[in-house]
């Protein structure tokens, strides 16, 4: 059996916080003389008392460290537990919202997908509007610190590749885990900060500046307004592009970057082929525009770059109607969600670093055919790439597939149309945010989706988040055995 | 630098025995009065003079057997060389009929894909017909050829784990290739001729029985009606559901069976989950539609047996209108395309051997998640599964789900609907048959598609067939060096 306390420990502390983070849309709310401050305030208050008993029931577990179950357990748990917590302010404070929407939502912001059952932002009150924006800045924050703390220690997906990567390069200058934390904590709110500043520029109110921000770095896609980024001046979209493609970067590089290593962050092979694949896709997506279409070459190019980024790095914010351009647009924009961003982003999918040891099993196999009896090394970069790491990938990469798949059908059989249910499927396994077809509403809301289907996104957002592999380890039998 | 000769040599031999081929219907269009057989003639002679002509330009390069890159170069070029002549009485008998269009359906019938861009096949002239169901019986033959002589030793896709099962275990009774080869076309033969003589029980005309019997045990899927299997008898259904099942099972198995051997036929762990995999794809589209149509309840299993099967099979007949039973349907369809059915079989796809390896591999990984330091060796029913069988199967897949990934956004660039470019994406890497979507004819046929399309389709349906892997690696330039 595995001791869960330490576990329940640290899901008690996440708790408390998430808690006491809840008082902020409160004051904004009491501040904008909303009533919902209220239900903020008794969220906060169960949240924190749920965490505390936690905390208090588990007290002689603090300081023992985590062993590698209890770490998958703790993953899994975080983006189970949370969410249900960051449900209740939508579930008191929208009358028409039941459990599932709330649900929904807050697990569509904590892992950064961006889908939303709810219509009407633009007359929300702030509270509701602002704690969307949190909890995707909180998931944000938290996936970046799983992909450099718990997974190359986990070793899903083949993360073990930047074992040596993260703490033991750093080691030399910063020892220990909450160092490396709270650096990166800074540059996340920095750059968070920085591009709130650069919304209000462009002309961006204050309070839609903010919750953009919190939304862009994070790769979230929330909006404070149905029609996303319809709305705002096209500085307001460069900026957008800007930070969206900069929350797909490893965050390890700012950090390395900060300490004065500015080579890594110009010399990563990922860095290098996303942003060529990103221009390759704007490139395909504005070429096909502009010999079919007879609009303003500007507002093309721009819409063409701001939506290639929103779905290449996964933020799922939208400027214009896809779904006018034709479908090769839209499949270019499927194909790069596929792909997602930079390993260690916020950023979501299956993303750049697998892929490039993917085609370099491809290749290293093609070799293999040719010299059957010769060894043939993979290599990422010059550096070695273990066996361990490249199945870690192929596996990863299939299991994603797989489960594409399987749940395009589930989705089909809850009743989703077949260009919904792809849609939907991809949306949530690759944590994207929008969807398309005929059950999607005017404004990309999924309310009017059955029941059945937005658990099955509850799950698969849950599961992509986590690469697939962290919550799948959880169903075999021996994990809870011995 | 490769000596080709060998490679030459034998694409002679296999062209010359093509053009004798182009005979038998030149008789049978001379016997029923049309005009057509002049042109199979002449087909022949052309066939033949240049499969001579490379035989005599290479005749002293015999006997001196073949390395593993003139594998790999006659294997591609079979597929190549092969359908251009096929598709020479096409292009010559058929006056709207293209060289695209001819090339598109010889390709189709050699790699028993069965999608067609011909229309009017019920008044079409005979020797036509036979030479479409003709070509595809041949692929059938060649590529279970193919996979028990050529993919083992090549090592593609994983097919190195059948190296002892082939040749050395059946060594033991039939010393040479030749051997088993002879005894394979027996069985094929035997196979298609009770298929044949079934249907005929049924009430199928003679003419209409063979060439579906050519069709159904090569998993090809052209009829000599444009609407498929819809006009005939309920027992012809399911004559056709049990021969295309039995074409989707590893042929070598047949010839265990035949040489005393009862149970690998039984115990085949890959049959047996064939087995019960279409089970429940029956299963769930019937249950589906007896929940929600109110038709007769035999038509209903049947027709959904029927099409399970022949999208499993990788056949592609039709029976019904499947695009009229929703979404979930055909998506099962779709995915059980993706599937296929066995190694070694004429079926096609990426086969259910591979899923299964797959699946050891995702669980052995999540094992080794839980004992990082243990050593975790992969067991498929019972036998150890070799590192390298495992990650040429999973470099298999990820060439094919980037292929159709790739295949599709290119179908959308050449100007086919998304759905249209989806299903044939899937329709000729898996060498199914059928698509569906607003490109798509009344008969199914794909006429109307662009010129471009086309091309892809044709070079895709190839690589498929030969497993992705045999293609690409003669892409790597050092294939072709030293
Ligand atoms: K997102
Ligand atoms: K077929």
């Amino acid at each position: 059996m595995i001791d869960i306390r330490p576990v329940a420990n640290i899901i008690g502390w996440l708790l408390a916080a998430l808690g006491m983070i809840m008082i902020v849309p409160a004051i904004v709310d009491f501040w904008a003389g909303n009533p919902d401050w209220r239900v903020f305030m008794i969220s906060a208050f169960i949240t924190v008392v749920a965490g505390g008993l936690l905390i208090l029931a588990t007290s002689n577990a603090q300081g023992s460290g985590l062993t590698l179950r209890q770490s998958f357990l703790v993953t899994t748990l975080s983006w189970t537990v949370l969410p249900v917590f960051g449900a209740i302010p939508f579930e008191m404070a929208l009358e028409h919202v039941n459990w599932t929407d709330a649900i929904f939502e807050a697990m569509s912001g904590i892992t950064t997908t961006g889908s939303t059952v709810f219509t009407g932002l633009d007359a929300m009150p702030p509270g509701i509007l602002l704690w969307r924006s949190t909890l995707q800045w909180l998931g944000g924050l938290g996936i970046v610190l799983v992909a450099l703390i718990f997974l190359p220690v986990m070793k899903v997906g083949g993360m073990q590749h930047f074992r040596s990567e993260g703490f033991d390069t750093m080691g030399k200058v910063l020892p220990r885990a909450a160092d490396i934390s709270w650096m990166l904590l800074q540059i996340y709110a920095g750059l968070t900060i920085l591009c709130a500043a650069a919304y209000v520029l462009t002309g961006m109110s204050v309070f839609d500046a903010v919750n953009h921000a919190l939304t862009t770095l994070s790769t979230g896609g929330f909006s404070t307004r149905d029609t996303s980024f319809a709305l705002y001046d096209s500085a307001a979209h460069w900026v957008c592009v800007i930070f969206m493609w900069l929350a797909g970067l490893p965050f390890i590089r700012y950090l390395q970057f900060i300490n004065g290593s500015y080579r890594p962050l110009f010399n990563d092979i990922q860095i290098r082929a996303y942003f060529r694949w990103t221009l390759y896709a704007i490139g395909a997506v504005f070429a096909y525009r502009l010999l079919r279409e007879d609009t303003a070459v500007e507002g093309m190019f721009r819409e063409s770059a701001f939506n290639v980024v929103s779905m290449f790095s996964g933020t799922g914010f939208g400027s214009a109607d896809v779904s006018a351009w034709g479908d090769f647009p839209i499949l270019v924009l499927v194909v790069a969600g596929f792909i997602g961003a930079c390993t260690a982003s916020t950023g979501c999918s299956i993303k750049v670093f697998r892929y490039l040891v993917l085609f370099e099993a491809i290749k290293a196999q093609l070799k293999q055919l040719v010299y059957p009896n010769r060894v043939i090394p993979l290599h990422l970069d010059g550096r070695r790439l273990d066996e361990e790491v490249v199945v870690s990938v192929v596996v990863m990469f299939t299991a994603f597939v797989v489960g594409f798949g399987v749940l395009t059908v589930l989705l089909s059989l809850a009743g989703l149309d077949m260009r919904t249910a792809f849609t939907a499927a991809w949306t949530s396994i690759c944590n994207v945010g929008p969807a398309w077809g005929s059950e999607v509403g005017p404004t990309g809301a999924m309310n009017e989706f059955p029941v059945f289907a937005k658990w099955l996104m509850i799950g698969a957002m849950m599961m992509g988040r986590l690469e697939m592999v962290a919550v799948l380890v959880l169903v075999l039998p021996r994990f809870w055995r011995g």
